[in-house]
Order: structure tokens, then C-alpha cells, then sequence
């Protein structure tokens, strides 16, 4: 179940074996990005930073199909411009709906799609299916990712705390590194799993020696790349406090994945508030909502390739 | 034993309970910098972005004593523009010296220094004690650090690749957070540990069921913060590139310290390179370069808090 005032989408291609995840706000949600990856394949972003115009989103697009992909959002901005949402501009709605896509080219689907990418309609398909929960696994843009010796996935974490606020992961991992400690079996996201969630294997006694050991997909070409991360809160966060949550919560990445966030991955999150409940922000607590931000990607990132290969 | 091409030197006030560490490269070294905390205190970083004009610098400096640290940098400019040594600008010569600081002024430390603080001073000492190796644990900038349960500290770790390439990692840890799982003394960074360098102490067995719980420094006032890092390698990167490695180092402290990056630490990694090795510099080749510079960091956190607590 996301943080309420959140809505998830997907749809999908069996035949391309790739797909698209989009996030609807209830209301436009204020929003912010921080990109740790390499090489990142984005739309609107630029507009996250906390000192441009717009502030608010009203949808977060995920896609496969690498820089193809990225035509998912205007299938997302045709259905919000349906309903008549957008950023008021005289007469116009503009949808704001930013986007990042994953590379999941040579996953073995059929890429041959003739004048233009599907991804347009999948992206407009997402938005219809949207609802407040959904599925993990291999579903949306999480359907022809992969990892080391396992396939990625799409997964959700989330966490409420103390007074009500909630956050939640939704991660794509397809990843260059592995979401394994060495050759074993045991998650790396071990210390923060929750009720077994995926698996409840715990971590490796002893550790294996071979733990730190670099281990990528497509020795010499590790091209099959990013893991796509959105995190929702219904707490108050403007524009600025989002950026912070984002760049905290890319240390979700380093504890559940590893190596990450390297030259050939667009390692991305975007992180949004419904504003439904003041978050009283002290520097304390804004600290725990992060540090738990970042405890969901890390969950999620597990689960995405846990349920994938159940 | 520094990588190739560097010296580091302290200076250290036992009354004051702080101190100044400093960074030498032979020669002028390309550099860039990352700050991912919330809480930054820095000097000359501007610079140090890849598409600014100056691309490399003549010292790097960390400090205690919060912003009125920063005044080591002035100390480590005198003793190098005394040797003639800085950027050239007609007749002069600027001696270029980004720093940072740590915040350590509630350590119990005497800080009633008078009209101007010691820091200045303490830097230009640091200069003439610089040689290619040094002591660990409670020294230079680490002094008076602190982390959750246990003194924080200085601490060191190389590693060398096949082709002769070496990196390194002087960390400074005075976190927030904690570097230990839950309330065992088993450090977070174990599965990156090398020849039992911080104790050999593995991970614990079962995990403990506070793995993932919230604990920091001084509840309700998490003030007594950050951990500064300096990478060193004798590949050759430009501006760029050391910017590139500074940001995947970051997830060295990830795995090694929870929580971090938090609001109130001001955690930054400096990225240099003395250019003596050629770095055929592929994707691939420089993702592991930039992981094991994380895997460094993740090192020499821990060893700096374990050294500073033997």
C-alpha cells in the first residue's frame, strides 16, 4: 500500500519485454530529484531544483526502453491533459511530469518497433491501471530489468512513523552490481528487512571472502544499467526539504547494492509530498524521516528482485 | 603509506582538544570535490567544480573547531607561499587550499581562545610535520572527534590494483550517527574489511534487532557532526573524473556509518590525483577504480574510530 495521496500505475509488453510504472499524485506534489548515477536518461528534471518556478509534479514516469523510453511521459502528459491537469498557464494546463528511464535493451525482448517506440501508448495504458497498491516483481518498468544472477524487479517499502507520517520506496532495480553479499544468497538490505519480507535469510556468518569482490553484468560491457527510485511522503516537505530526502535516501542504494551508483548506471530518485500532514521540521526530526527514506529504498530495492524470481 | 605522490601532516592543541590535518601533493593535483551532508563547512570548493578554471590545488585541509576551522587554510597558504608554491598569476603565486571542518566545539575541549582562534596557526604546523605516512585513530583533525559509543578518529586505507594504480582514503569520523550494528561492537563495515585491519570482528550472528534503529549524538541537539574524506590516486583524472569518484566514494560512508548524511553533518569527500599513472580510463576500469575508493572510505572510516578507541 503506498503513503496515502499516491496512486501507481503500470503497463507493459510481453513481446518487448519491457514496460512503464508511472506515480499519480492525488494533487500536484511538491517535488525534487537527485541523480547519483552516471549515466542518467531524464525528462524535466531541471525543473526539480528547489529554485525553479515549478514546484509541484503531477506524475513521476519510470520506463524501460533506455532514452526511448522517455516518450512514456507524453503519454502520461496526453491522459492528465484529458482531465484537464496541469500547471496553469493562461488558458493551458501543462502536466508536469518528469521522467527517467532504465536500459533494458538487450534484455532478449523484441526491440524492433519500426518508426516510433511503444512506450507513448504503455505510458497513457500506466495511468489507466492506476491505483493505490500493486503488485512487485517483475511488473511495469521492472518487467525485463535484471541484476547479477537474479532478474530486477519493481518493489515497495514503506514505513509509518510515530505521528502518522508514512514514507514509501517504489525502486526499479536493474542494476550493474549485485543486490548479494558475494556468491551467497543473503541480501545486502539484510539489516533493514522487516517481517521477512523478502526472505528473512538474514546475512552470511561468516562472510564470504569473497564480499567486496566487484562483480557486474556484461563483463566489459556493463551497459545493462540503473536502478529508478520514487519515494512518496505524506509529509509537509517543500521543494528544497525533497532534494535533501532525495540525496539522503541514495544511501538506501549503497546498503542494498553494490558496486552502485557507477559510471554506467542513471541511478536516479525523485522524492515527492502529498502534504497531507506538517512534518514540524527540525533538523532532528527531518533526520529520521530521511534516515527512514532511505531504510524503504533499500527494502524495496530488495523486494523488487526477491519477488521477481519467486 | 599514502598512494604515491602525497604527504599528509597534523597539528594538534590538547588543551583546545582539536587539530588540523593536512594533504600535500608533490605537485600540484587535478582535484574535485562531493558534499552530500546537510551541513557543510567549507572553503575554496567552488573552485573545484569541473568547469571552473582552476583544476588543481596545492593542499587540502581538515579541521575541527566548526567555521572557525576554516581559518587553517590561511596557515597552510602562508607556509606554501613561503616555498613559492600556488597558481601563477603574473608575479604571484596563489597557493590553492579548499577545507573543511568538523564540528567538535562541545567535545569538553577548552575553546575560549580570545579574540582570534588557533586554527591558523595549527594549520601551518600541520605543513611542516608532512610526510607520506602517519599514526591513526585520535590525531590531526580527529583529535577531538566523537561518533555514537565511542571516540571518533583519523584513519587510513589503500588499496592497490593490478596495473600498479593505487587509491586511498584519509577519513576523519565525528558522525552523528554510528558506526557499529545496533548496540553490538561490530563494525558496519566488516564485509569490506581487509587483514582484520579494524579487529576482524565479522558481522554479528544473529543480527541484532536494533540493526536498523535511529541512534545518534546528542538526542534532540544530533549537533556534534560530520566526516570528512580525502581520496588520493595516482591514476590520472581530470577535474571531471576526480568529481565523478568523490561522488561514488560517498557510498563508502553509507556502509559504513548509519545514519549519515543526515541534516546536521556536513560530510564531504575531496577527490585528487597526482596523474603519475596513465588510467585507460573505460567505463568499466574507472568503475572500479571509483568502487574500491568507496570500499576505501568504508575502510577507513572504521578504522579511524577503532584505532582512536584501542
Amino acid at each position: 500500500m503506498l503513503t496515502p495521496g499516491f496512486k501507481i500505475g503500470h503497463a507493459i509488453d510481453d513481446q518487448l519485454l519491457s514496460g512503464v510504472t508511472v506515480l499519480l499524485p492525488d494533487e500536484p506534489a511538491t517535488a525534487s530529484c537527485h541523480v547519483m548515477g552516471g549515466a542518467p536518461g531524464t525528462r524535466e528534471t531541471d525543473l526539480l531544483a528547489p529554485e525553479q518556478l515549478v514546484q509541484r509534479v503531477d506524475a513521476i514516469v519510470l520506463s524501460g526502453g533506455s532514452a526511448f523510453g522517455l516518450d512514456a511521459a507524453s503519454g502520461v502528459q496526453a491522459w492528465l491533459r484529458e482531465r484537464q491537469r496541469g500547471f496553469i498557464v493562461g488558458d493551458h494546463r501543462i502536466p508536469i511530469v518528469p521522467a527517467a528511464i532504465l536500459f533494458d535493451l538487450n534484455n532478449g525482448g523484441d526491440k524492433d518497433w519500426g518508426r516510433y517506440p511503444p512506450y507513448r501508448d504503455l505510458g497513457y495504458q500506466a495511468c489507466e491501471s492506476a491505483r493505490p497498491d500493486s503488485p512487485e516483481g517483475s511488473i511495469g518498468a521492472g518487467l525485463g530489468a535484471t541484476t547479477v544472477r537474479a532478474r530486477g524487479g519493481l518493489g515497495i517499502a514503506t514505513q509509518r512513523m510515530a505521528d502518522g507520517i508514512e514514507v514509501t520506496a517504489v525502486a526499479v532495480c536493474n542494476a550493474v552490481g549485485s543486490v548479494f553479499v558475494g556468491d551467497t544468497d543473503h541480501f545486502r538490505a539484510a539489516p533493514f528487512e522487516q517481517d521477512a519480507e523478502f526472505g528473512g535469510r538474514g546475512l552470511p556468518d561468516p562472510l564470504p571472502a569473497n564480499a567486496s569482490d566487484i562483480v557486474t553484468k556484461g563483463a566489459g560491457n556493463a551497459l545493462m544499467n540503473t536502478t529508478l527510485v520514487v519515494l512518496l511522503t505524506n509529509a509537509s516537505l517543500d521543494s528544497a526539504e525533497c532534494k535533501r530526502m532525495a540525496i539522503n535516501a541514495h544511501d538506501g542504494f549503497a546498503r542494498a547494492i553494490y558496486p552502485v551508483h557507477t559510471p554506467t548506471d542513471g541511478d536516479i530518485v525523485f522524492a515527492l509530498s502529498s502534504n497531507l500532514i506538517k512534518l514540524e521540521n527540525t533538523a532532528v526530526k527531518s533526520m529520521h524521516l530521511y534516515t527512514i527514506a532511505a531504510n524503504c529504498v533499500t527494502r524495496a530495492i530488495a523486494r523488487g528482485v526477491y519477488k521477481a524470481n519467486l
